[in-house]
């Protein structure tokens, strides 16, 4: 998601550091520490303004959240939504490039991962920036906890379908495939993003839930 | 597909003794014997009336196609309608029900596999009745030679998202997915069934290409 950059983008994080956490290598391991429960960690890659990360902190008390996003304007624009609602002891948010995933976390410290509508990078030869690419999966592999799992959507049949051989090909369990999200039995519980909302007219949603199938 | 009950469908069948194979099992493990060339074995389980089998036989005279389709009506249908065109000598349709492929072909004997359009059994406790279910799967597995192939087509979303699960689950390899056929690139070389034609107006056409990813 792109925004007009926003020049007090750093200054929004730095006057929000209850909400933000500014130095997320200081806490590698030890997460828990920042939440007043120490319950699942659950975390969004790519949050963008937001939205769904929040409504999810909202509605599960019983887990703790991060939003994670790069774009240091976006992430100023989710501070800034966040705040004009509730705020909830159970939801943080961090500003770093997901390649960074390993200096941020330590092995088995996430429960749950979120890749909403992330970047398709249709060409092949950015292939590995996808957030499904073998590369990260392995990542995600040695961060989750054992019996942790990925939830993936997005309107982009080609990350799709290249994320389905992916994730076969990574050895990854299929737990759960929707084609057609918004037209499920599941589409009552689905959290939408902003970019759901406004985009799903074009077509429909595409949803997987993967775990690892290594013991 | 459903078509009028043929009372002469088993009378059509025995006049084209040259086309159709009439007692298969005869035949287990030397298929290769009704050929006039011993060329590889490709099998399309459900053809209709053989639009899809009809023309690959046509493109590629340098393998052997044997369509099976368990409906007497709808095989007497095919039977009249290959025979108003060309007659191609690596080409053979069989009348039998799925169930009994294993009565039929021996272990290693098929080299690729082709399910169009297969029924979807919709309900629950049918599921083992859907030709992408565990059981068929492995049946499957025994009769195609090493680095076989099988390929999956169908409009139905449910049936396709059950498949995607049920080949991960069962360790066949994803080699291929489009979630749109008719607007993915190899859209040029789709040889399309009749139903194909006359029901992709209503959505996507789903397609898999899996493989046993075991030695």
């Amino acid at each position: 998601m792109r925004l007009r950059n926003n020049p007090k983008a750093y200054e929004i994080m730095e006057e929000n550091a209850d909400l933000v956490i500014l130095k997320p290598e200081e806490h590698k391991g030890h997460y828990h520490d920042i939440f007043e429960i120490n319950q699942p960690l659950y975390i969004e890659i790519g949050m963008g303004k937001g939205d769904f990360i929040y409504q999810n902190a909202l509605k599960h008390p019983e887990n703790n959240y991060i939003g994670i996003e790069k774009f240091p304007s976006v992430l100023a624009a989710a501070i800034n939504k966040i705040n004009k609602n509730q705020s909830l002891p159970n939801l943080k948010l961090m500003h770093f490039d997901a390649i960074e995933l390993e200096n941020v976390f330590e092995n088995g410290e996430i429960d749950h991962l979120f890749l909403n509508f992330s970047d398709p990078w249709p060409k092949k030869r950015h292939a590995k920036r996808r957030l499904t690419s073998s590369a990260f999966l392995d990542v995600y592999r040695r961060l989750l906890k054992k019996d942790g799992v990925i939830e993936f959507k997005t309107d982009n049949r080609g990350l799709f379908e290249y994320s389905l051989q992916s994730v076969t090909e990574n050895n990854y369990h299929l737990d759960y495939v929707s084609l057609d999200l918004h037209n499920s039995p599941e589409a009552d519980d689905n959290i939408m993003t902003e970019y759901e909302r406004k985009f799903s007219v074009n077509g429909p949603i595409y949803k997987m839930i993967i775990s690892d199938c290594k013991e």
